[in-house]
């Protein structure tokens, strides 16, 4: 199978079920939401290193949200939802609430699951907080040195998949970046999902495991365009380098249709050769995203 | 004392000890050093509940770094080496080495201190890695998907201070927000210093403790504008809103210079009031910084 | 009529009759074409001293664009199809077509009047240039540098407005600037308008004519807060800032969207103490936009 | 000669006599002062088809201008004063005192040639206008809706150079291009030059004339890799995308200093294969500056 020239190999992304929460963040600008969902969902690349994996999701317009303000939906992602919880009220009280003219939504309130993020976090107010309904939401609002940081009672959260993926290979590392770019600012454009690492992308996609046993993963010497030596890289001979988008999201639906907009994207940029995927024989987990299915 | 028409307080900003890690992170283009950067100082606004207090110093220009390459210049701060060294293992690991195109050197090269995060780290290699002498610096080489990540041996820290501040008071949000923006402009030029909450400014400015024993920090209700019933505000009347910069530094110095910069640049815009800073009667740290001396 | 406590003026905007082309630019990646339609936007603020008028109206997803890159929609608008033709063709000679990675697709392909823009560049090709047939457009490629340009045979053009206008009247500058940008940002995510002015914003609004015979417009001073002395300026006493959204577009409708989108907005911002508009008599032009009917 | 492995061509580029003025733009913020500066500057590529040729030359802290806020500098260029004054005195008017926040400050006050464009400008107050002198400064202040506009009495000029450039040819579109924009990053932080391409960058290289009579430039097929057949491309066989970045400078040692940065910068960058520059017998222009002469 060829896109616009770029060889989509016969092989399927490995995937891992993980909880994910969702938070509608506004602000008086929409520079400012950003500002603070960058800062809410930093160090959160993956579960290995980092104490949750997250993300922006995509902007909402104004009209769109409780407040009629500019904002941004965020995801953040735990292996359990007890973990989950405990990522959700640090990254919002550490981060939106300390955050210029935020509020913070539910951005999944039909979720069967909810935390009590919002209450936990009006204590802050040391006895001045207060709860108002507003359009049958609940709101807390703490007074705060610049006015009221408002936040709603409870953040709902779900059973996700984490690790969807696809790898662009390139004739050099600007053509793959390129194209890596054009990837996640077109993922970033559609609702559900997530591409946490930085930037949105991966620059050392790694393997299960190591030859040290204090590693839980370690560099994927297969796709390691320097080591050609000895037939370590089994990598077209023309590629030099090679990207890998990470994507979570709240369903199976919405991560094809970011892999599919994604290496619809990617395929558009002079220098790519091939589009692959990462899979570990199941070690990884049991979802599989097979790319020659998802464009098909 | 008057600057611009705006009132200076005669009061200090109260500081506390911590330790501080200074990394220089280099990529391909600026941008994607920037990217890098703000996912490795990202969820690092205050050590109270975040796993560490991080943010981007300043800007490198490619002349300056060693693999003539742009890049900028990042701090990581917590209580004492042994958590410094785990943050700085843990944010590089997980979000420069996952990064397209980028290289970590050490930015304190001379410091007593040195974390030997560097070789740590190349054990993602997996056996691949390899050590290069470059200009009498040590670098490693780790084979990744995109080509090599370049990490030096050691990552130096010093003892510095956190939580230089100073409070911009205003007629309202916009104006408190815009002159916090300007000010973060002009420290985010100076190198030694960060403003490691989001976007650099603070909404929330805390005091020390709370009615709740559970809480070690809670909303300062002195400096909160909507609480005027009862006298609790003690703000000037005709302030609605105010931003706290909250800055970290690697001496005394560069906090002061940065604080002198900052309130000049906030003292330009129409609307601004008062500039304050934050004290808790010794209860949050031994340095002091005074106002009127720094500005004198 | 007050929304969000903010006054709604009964008043309306005067606007005037221009022709429009409509321009979508693609490129490698969002960035490029943004860089591009800047350039050829640029110095296109209002006729009375620039060559033309025009903005960057929004951005369109890879898979909208005829060849399923990023791009954005730009508008030219001129008072003669005459005058537009040749700014059409200067601006994408010499901002677009040496743009890095871009084509130019015809943004009005079932409008009456069309420009034979794509023709007359292909000669830059000297002899090289080549037409395509690409789903029913007629594309020319012209030999470059960097690969090859291509751009549509034609650019259309209709009959449209401009000068539809809205004021944002505010406590202080910051106020009514950052509701401006708020204003703006949501306009930029709406379809057939542009904002004309730098930054989408005008500082200087202005009335026709002057006590010097030599302008054609000059300050608007009964909305100058400086001008109190001797009633000059009419505006209530507690605003000290104003600024002015100006909006043309392709359609009554799309205008009318825009300034309702771009006042909803403006009116969430503290600080801001009402919305009014700028009419002259009918000196200006035919058009007339009541807020009240628009926001009704 | 190489650099980085980079192959630097012994040839030189060949460049013209140009008039420039140039301005100190400050406002409220640095976004600000940038977006006006961007409006000002834009339709500014070249002379050939442009009213003018533009572009922002650097930052400015707030602590280096007279009114002690954020700004950038930015030139303006024409043929001849005449055309230049007339220039300056449109795209002030019509981009610089129609934005928000700003002011307009001489950016060469000792320069011979003088513009009263700021008194030229002071009509638009329609009789309110004021002149102030601040520290040595002759200063207008026109009042409108915002607030004031201050502009200063004269814009100052000089004899300059137009058309320094090189050449980035690479393996591809995406290196050459990410090699065009380090270069342009790095050239962005000196004084002195701009760079007045979109984003600084020339997808479209020309020759001087062309077969066709009435076209004074067109594409410089010897330099276009699509034209490989004939031997009518004379590039190297793995060079498949060039990009030229053009410098306009206030003088002969600026340029060298920003060609110097911007080529190391470019070559840092995986994929480029030759840095060259374009020459024309002496069609172009008197001035020429030879790469390896200034690299070595």
């Amino acid at each position: 199978m060829k896109i616009n020239g770029v060889e989509i190999e016969d092989t399927f992304a490995e995937a891992f079920p993980i909880k994910i929460a969702r938070v509608l963040v506004t602000a008086m600008t929409e520079r400012w939401a950003v500002a603070a969902a960058r800062e809410a969902t930093g160090f959160g690349t993956s579960v290995i290193g980092c104490p949750a994996e997250a993300g922006i999701e995509c902007v909402a317009s104004a009209k769109e949200t409780p407040d009629g303000r500019p904002g941004v939906y965020i995801q953040i992602c735990n292996m359990g939802y007890k973990n989950l919880e405990m990522s959700v009220l640090n990254r919002i009280g550490q981060c939106i609430l300390t955050a210029p003219t935020t509020a913070a939504f539910n951005g999944l309130p039909k979720a069967e699951k909810q935390f009590d993020t919002g209450k936990k976090l009006s204590f802050f107010g040391d006895g001045f907080q207060a709860m108002v309904e507003c359009e049958g939401r609940k709101i807390w609002r703490i007074p705060i040195m610049s006015g009221a940081f408002q936040v709603e009672e409870t953040i709902g959260a779900v059973d996700g998949i984490a690790g969807g993926n696809f790898y662009i290979l390139a004739q050099n590392q600007a053509a793959a970046l390129t194209a890596a770019e054009v990837a996640v600012d077109e993922i970033g454009k559609l609702q559900g999902t997530i591409t946490p690492f930085p930037g949105g992308v991966v620059a050392s996609g790694s393997k299960v495991g190591s030859k040290y046993k204090f590693l839980k993963a370690s560099t994927n010497q297969a796709f390691c365009p320097t080591l050609r030596e000895g037939g370590v890289c089994t990598l077209p001979e023309d590629v030099t380098a090679g990207y890998e988008i990470v994507i979570n999201g709240v369903s199976r639906e919405a991560i094809e249709e970011a892999m599919r907009a994604g290496i619809m994207a990617a395929c558009t940029v002079p220098g790519v050769i091939k589009i692959s995927a990462g899979n570990f024989g199941g070690k990884l987990g049991p979802h599989q995203f097979h790319l020659q299915k998802i464009l098909g």
